[in-house]
């Protein structure tokens, strides 16, 4: 099994209500309240770390309500190298009723300033220079406050020099400025990448051009997912389309962070032939799909996982290459 | 300094946020959000601590969001004797906008049974039998659904027949279970007590009266609180009313927890003389009006401590009395 590096550099408490209907100035009772430590990055930890990888999470936490995430990374055997910041890290509340109407009340992050990135700077060093650095590492979600684009590229172009492949799942302005750096691999859904892409992305025909774009712009795996109209894969090997098995979907949040770990634990484990990669995207794609099904992070100890898997369709798209894939 | 003991079988997690209007169906953004862990009993503990003494905090707590407690009773310095419950804390989220308007979600708590009960029994026999017990053991705060009225009578009777002073400071039906068992102690304020006095509680006569009632029915110290009208005592000693300093109220919900934790600092401390109880009276007085100036219990350590102590007026209601009060 491999050594992962997992960064999320925005994470947050996750505060689920569900009621019947909320009554504003009043005490409400709500059917259920869960409040989850939360993270792209923690939950891509998490999937590989179930997956018997050897994951270490950092990124920022605030140094005053981090003991929620620290009874995650005990729980789900992650190692903690999150550099504290003074404050809380933002609680994100969503409140649902009933009648379908879901609030939110997102909190504000803490700022990171130059020493905190410094002190991660120095933390990401550590590991990257230890006697059994990571073979991966992944910079997953949005930017705190107070962390430019420019600081974002100086940090992943630090992280790419350092030779260990790097995966950058975000969207918006971060996702065209992790894209200028040419990391290992990125996946963005047709939405993230549509900026990017300057196109409408609805037609498979776009997206499978998008991803070709993505790669020769110097992307090792350009990945692009569409729902449940599967994700395409483009390498160096070639190209491919999954498309996921029929489930219901209950909650589509860690289905792209699912994804990513799939993919990764995949091109981490197997020789990387042809037939591996197709196995590998088979693997992430029914995970995903597993993920969609409820709360949280896919499980592929799932009693159906096995039929998930033979119900995921892999397509080869062109037929030009014959080299394994590698990460 | 003593050793206590401090009970809450009900905790929370507390969420405040603040907004300047929440709009329902939409992405808010709070001007802040804090959790924090609370109880009322865990809010006597710190103050406590904070006065050097050597506390125990127990009750129940669910074993799958702990980790804000563990946190906080690190923090103060609490010896952790909490019996962990399957389950989440309840969590209560308070939404305070710019108007005013304030909407609670208060979560549900999880069930108590007969099991947990035993092993709440079991874990306060072992503190109250160990080399070092307890001198004084306060029991606060409200019951967790599936803990009946008669559990909570037969748990209060087992801890009065350690023969360790009992404070119970509770209300509603909860409170007048309490008084039957004859506690050490309590101290309802005059909406809490209304429904066992049977009586309008607004004049100040009908509360002295009230508090000489609870007294004679077999409390030591029966106390009633009315917010800024200030506090009565009536013990074997005597009866005294205490009017806190003026101050302005911003924050009242930790204003009684400290009090009652002043209360028992000064009946722990001092030789309990005539001039003692009056002490001991304004101390917990001033530090209660302390309280109310800010979120959280009162800090002895205000710059201004001592004048609030010196504003706060104490008058002895009868002679009748010269020895000295003891707990």
């Amino acid at each position: 099994m491999a050594r992962v590096l997992c960064i999320t550099l925005n994470p947050a408490l996750d505060l689920a209500f569900n009621l019947d209907a909320l009554v504003l100035g009043s005490v409400n009772r709500p059917t259920s309240a869960q409040l989850e430590a939360a993270g792209k990055g923690v939950n891509v930890a998490r999937v590989l770390a179930g997956l018997g990888h050897d994951v270490t999470v950092s990124g920022f936490l605030g140094a005053d309500n981090d003991a929620p995430f620290q009874l995650t990374f005990t729980q789900y055997s992650l190692t903690d190298a999150f550099v504290r910041v003074p404050g809380e890290t933002r609680i994100n509340a969503k409140i649902a009723e009933q009648s379908g109407r879901v609030t939110d009340i997102n909190g504000p992050g803490m700022p990171i300033d130059a020493t905190h990135l410094q002190a991660l700077i120095d933390t990401l060093n550590t590991e990257l220079s230890s006697a059994t650095p990571p073979q991966a590492v992944v910079v997953a979600g949005s930017l705190p406050p107070g962390l430019s684009l420019d600081d974002f590229s100086a940090l992943l172009n630090h992280l790419n020099a350092s030779g260990v492949p790097l995966w950058v799942d975000t969207s918006g302005p971060a996702l065209n400025a992790a894209i200028a750096t040419h990391p290992a691999g990125v996946k963005p859904n047709e939405n993230e990448l549509a900026e990017w892409a300057g196109a409408d992305m609805t037609s498979s025909d776009a997206r499978l051009n998008a991803a070709k774009r993505l790669h020769k712009s110097g992307i090792t795996h350009a990945l692009i997912s569409a729902g449940a109209e599967g994700v395409l894969w483009v390498n160096a090997q070639g190209a491919w389309h999954a498309t996921p098995p029929k489930v219901t979907a209950t909650n589509t949040v860690c289905a792209g962070d699912t994804f990513v770990a799939g993919m990764l634990h995949g091109l981490l484990t197997h020789q990387n032939g042809q037939q591996d990669a197709e196995q590998t995207l088979r693997f992430a794609t029914a995970l995903s799909a597993e993920a969609v099904r409820h709360v949280g992070v896919g499980n592929p100890h799932a009693a159906d996982f096995d039929s998930l898997q033979q119900h995921t369709r892999i397509r080869r798209l062109d037929d030009t290459i014959t080299e394994g894939a590698t990460l």
